[in-house]
């Protein structure tokens, strides 16, 4: 236990909830621990690591729709570990800024309703991160928090790559290309000005269970393959990405299939899973030996060119490319996978270095530079929320 | 007049029956004269081209269901200029093929059936052509009719990249990516068969008011911007292309729009007119001077080049990119767009040669060959229903 300043932050998905513990260190949030609650695990399930140790705890508390028993408990917790005494701040991630968030903002009443006014645009996504900041809001009512947005970082893309090609009103009623995965590519930006300063053109692929690509000029977000909602793109673990939207007319004209169907199709039937049928995780399908589970890496690797293709002329060129987050940062036979596809461009994978997930994957004599980065956008929540505390 | 047989192509539209009128010629079937049927005209309108001379008549007759009156009234303004009693086949372009045509058939009863039973699939284009052939069928029993299909010519497509990241039963029940405008890509690979030979790798860029991609290497379709539908690929006058399919489940889950809004919206109120608010044709659009038409244009060709950076990556490189059909032929402008964005990939127009709508239209510089060639899927039709004639 040390009297530093701490700072949490929290990233609220589907089925976990990942903490993060910061010491406020001078001007910088350095990570000294984190947690994962597990929402799949039966019972409630928090993993906690400090230093070199990680503890897993079952959880009593009953999961109730407000969250308050689980995130009392996890607290407790966490304060067997840390001084939670000295918590200076709670940042979120909140998935939807629309086009009113373009940056971090302090979280009080007016800004948690102006977060939840955009729920319509991502309905299954947005409530997560709304009713854990309101349940710590509830326990700890003198808590600062702030919102840090996955949208936010792609609010520079020009106006015409965010046009989908439809009436200019719907446009303007929002229903545009926003984006996702923000918090990763502004990390990987920041990496990339210290470690790759010299790359203009950049795509990074952030492939994860979600998976998108972002195409960086000088560290800033141009383009990027997740648009309006998070189907979008290259397909995902269960989701789809590109999909003629001619086959929701069909599901629902030809098939009579109700929207609910169609969204849960979509949702959580699709992607590596649907394609395969065997398993959503790349880890199952490169081991597995089936025509059907090659089938599924196929196409993931194929449609990923492909959008690196799309987005190098957005960029008007590619100088490197980026893989990141859990597929990416683990996978070599992925990225090789890929770059194979981008061979025509001059991109040349080192199959050394490529195996032990180096920093730089490519070959001396490849045109286009190969990286492999981690990311961590818990980072990018702790550094966003302490320039909100600093009103900065 | 002359004994010459005489072969005649009918490519039924929303709102033309467009007609060619062939001589067969020894194996080949060379055009003599065309007509079109314009819906839109009030009264109907038949235009006839014979030679250098076009005449512009009404049609009496009024347009019903079965279009009986309508093609008996043109068949006999047809008879006024050619043999008709010469005319030993007509062939028809048929939009879906399903995964059963794959090249031209002979249409019998079983025959329209089945083409019939793809109905489905496309359920506002199909029928157009079903319903002209039933037609010509019960007025002329006795006349051989054929059918060439716009998706046959992609059957040569790798499973794969017909593939959307969908649950493998809904692809084996047909719902993959087809194609479309096949008819004018077979016209475009054979001329380029002659014109351009060494061009391995070309991808045609098809604009008409419906528009789409196509990737050829050595004259065989390896990929498309349309996919399942006509919806897909690149904004088109009404139609919007690309469209991320969380947009359909928006515009019902939340706005609560009906199908057939989101239909009618889809196919009639976006591409080029959503976009600009202004106009579905792109020479009304660059002459008018307001940013919202500029807009629309430039969305255009930011999609194209985007979709060729994409087929290049299946392709594994570009030799040279094909501009056809009404806006790829006849509009300098929106070639000089596209091609700008492409100028990464060491692609130079000529802007001589671009305003003449000359053959080739880059430099000689240029890494990436660039050509116009005007189109002619009746051409096809008529040399597929030749072949079919002959057991070909």
């Amino acid at each position: 236990m040390s009297s530093t300043d701490l700072l949490l932050t929290f990233n609220a998905g589907s089925s976990t909830i990942k903490i993060g513990i910061f010491a406020i260190d001078g001007a910088e949030a350095r990570r000294i621990g984190k947690g994962v609650i597990d929402f799949r695990a039966e019972p409630l399930s928090l993993g906690l690591t400090k230093g070199q140790q990680t503890v897993e705890m079952p959880l009593k508390a009953e999961v109730t729709e407000d969250l308050h028993g689980v995130i009392d408990e996890t607290l407790a917790r966490l304060a067997d570990h840390f001084d939670m005494t000295a918590t200076r701040a709670a940042g979120h991630r909140v998935v939807h800024g629309g086009d009113r968030f373009t940056g971090p903002i302090a979280l009080d009443a007016a800004a948690i309703d102006a977060a939840d006014a955009l729920t319509p645009l991502a309905p299954l996504h947005q409530p997560q991160a709304l009713r854990f900041i309101r349940a710590l809001r509830h326990l700890k009512p003198h808590l600062a928090q702030t919102a840090s947005f996955d949208t936010a970082f792609h609010a520079t893309q020009d106006d015409l790559v965010r046009r989908f090609a439809i009436p200019r009103a719907l446009h303007d009623e929002g229903i545009k290309r926003y984006g996702f995965h923000g918090l990763s590519y502004k990390f990987i930006a920041g990496e990339l000005r210290r470690k790759a300063p010299h790359a203009a053109k950049v795509i990074v692929a952030h492939l994860g269970s979600g998976a998108s690509l972002c195409a960086l000029d000088h560290g800033v977000s141009r383009d990027c393959s997740m648009g309006f909602s998070t189907l979008d793109g290259i397909p995902m673990a269960t989701r789809p990405g590109w999909l003629d939207p001619g086959i929701v007319l069909h599901l629902a004209g030809q098939r009579k299939q109700s929207f609910e169907e169609i969204e849960d199709l979509l949702y959580h039937r699709c992607g590596l899973l649907g394609v395969s049928g065997i398993s959503a995780d790349t880890r199952d399908l490169l081991e597995d030996g089936r025509p059907e589970a090659r089938q599924a890496i196929d196409l993931f690797t194929l449609r990923i060119a492909g959008e690196i293709g799309r987005m190098a002329a957005t960029l008007g060129g590619l100088d490197a490319i980026v893989f990141t987050a859990g597929i990416g940062e683990h996978q070599p036979e992925i990225r090789a996978g890929v770059a194979k596809r981008l061979s025509w461009l001059g991109l040349a994978i080192d199959e050394k270095t490529n195996a032990a997930n180096d920093f730089t994957i490519s070959t001396r004599e490849s045109r286009i530079a190969a990286h492999v980065i981690a990311t961590d956008e818990e980072q990018i929540i702790a550094d966003e929320a302490l320039s909100v505390l600093r009103g900065g």
